[in-house]
């Protein structure tokens, strides 16, 4: 095992405008774990509750998925519902019922203190801090958080980011978290406070990597149809992490195709609900779409 | 001379959350023209009123722009007034003073009807057929239209379509135009009306390229301050044009590499307000930048 995410398990409730799917499989380490389950052998750590049915276990087992950190608990999963709006880039949350993940606490079991790749997931910095004390020097430390951290949690995610190596932000979160309005001076803030890679997510509009002076854009993959949002963002961070520590190797030529890597397992997740498309990849479709990007970007710099 | 643009010369007031400049220089035409003009000849088909300053006359001539179509009338310059919201993505228009401009009618001096490159600024469709039936055939005409004369006029700019090799459109006028929310479905609903090319630009998120089956995408050049993007539309249409005529070829490699000047010209546009950063340029500036598009989109495509 190269790689663990910590983060939640979920089932979806999602309202779009053309359908509406209710108590799907979702949640960050589903998304991340499918995802990054191309590229390399990942360990989950999660809790689900006794409603959890076999199977989503037999999907993640096929996926290579391995559960040993996935506990289960007394109680129901965590439940999450929301509503897109009509253009598929904004929704509102109807409910979040935190159900067993509101008592969650990551404990690791011993195989997995000693992988070289971790990804915390928009969790509690105290919680990602815990993660962090149970690993024996990681090589690489990726993490995702949010608005709700960012006002809520500021003093321990500002302990967390002096530890890590990269952030996944949205543009807003990256200006909220920096106090920026410009995407340049708000990633050279964020690098101030310690991780001296910052991905930039711009949903539709692709993210920016930049790693220490280099700058590397990646666009969204444009499609015909979205049908469900939900979980592009961890499939994006999967399919990213997942490249990385399949190829044991972080450097500029490995991040910039971990990008494209990325959006192209985050293109195939909004093509359907839940991991209804992501589950049945072959990685053949996947270097298709990474081709794909490549001739939508190349050009002759000879002029 | 390889190219002649046709359309508006102004002078602008623009106010950001920053600055306020009154009467500086604008419209279609010089953005245009002094973008191309680091590429190439062109020429000017537009109109001035006796209040044009010489200054502004000579700073065109210091680039070499062919003025044989630039006709002085009486009474005053166009004067378009505008101020924009704190994202400086989006503007209101204060006013809109057409004075001369609004009984210009385009006649082309004789040198300018065999040009092999022509670009029909954003002017009435009538005004653009106009132009068509003045140049002998021209190797590559290119379009911009707005959701005014999509609204207005959709008969005439229907008419234009079917004479033209590209059209330059944002998202939403392309939307409009073709009654399609997707971006694809919507761009083979454009191509299906007549051109073959079509750009769809998206401002501060960058433009795409579709050219029969093949898809080009140029990010935005991330840029600390924006100062004025007044113009930078048309200057991204001078610096595609000027690189095509200049190059004397338009094919998948020039298209590509058109795409990336016209985002690297109207990256300088935006620096400063009207043509001050665009007319202190080197040569060398503009390939540097080029060289960082290429830097900040490249990747190996063998994993």
């Amino acid at each position: 095992m190269n790689l663990i995410v910590v983060g939640s398990v979920s089932f979806d409730t999602v309202e779009t405008p053309k359908a509406r799917k209710d108590l799907v499989l979702g949640g960050t380490a589903v998304f991340f774990s499918i995802a990054s389950s191309y590229f390399t052998r990942v360990g989950m750590v999660g809790a689900v509750g006794t409603d959890f049915p076999d199977e989503h276990i037999e999907l993640l087992r096929l996926h290579k998925v391995d559960l040993q950190g996935l506990a289960s608990m007394d109680g129901k999963t965590f439940h999450w519902g929301g509503r897109y709006h009509d253009n598929m880039n904004s929704r509102d949350t109807l409910f979040t019922h935190l159900n067993v993940f509101e008592n969650f606490s990551p404990e690791l079991p011993a195989a997995y203190c000693d992988v070289p790749y971790v990804f915390l997931g928009n969790i509690a910095p105290a919680l990602q801090l815990h993660v962090l004390d149970q690993v024996h020097n990681p090589e690489f430390i990726a993490l995702d958080t949010m608005n709700f951290w960012i006002d809520g949690a500021l003093d321990d995610l500002k302990k967390v980011l002096k530890r890590i190596d990269l952030i996944f932000v949205n543009d807003e979160e990256a200006m909220q978290l920096s106090g920026e309005h410009n995407l340049l001076k708000a990633t050279r803030a964020i690098q101030s406070m310690g991780p001296k890679i910052v991905v930039i997510k711009k949903g539709e509009h692709g993210a920016f990597l930049f790693h220490e002076d280099a700058r590397f854009y990646a666009p969204a993959f444009p499609l015909e149809e979205v049908h469900d949002p939900t979980g592009a963002g961890d499939t994006f961070a999967g399919g990213f992490m997942g490249f990385l520590a399949g190829c044991k190797r972080v450097d500029d030529t490995s991040l910039r195709q971990a990008m494209i890597y990325g959006s192209t397992m985050a293109s195939y997740a909004v093509e359907d609900f839940s991991v209804h498309r992501l589950q049945k990849l072959q990685r053949s479709d996947i270097d298709a779409r990474f081709r794909a990007f490549h001739e939508m970007t190349r050009f002759d710099p000879v002029a």
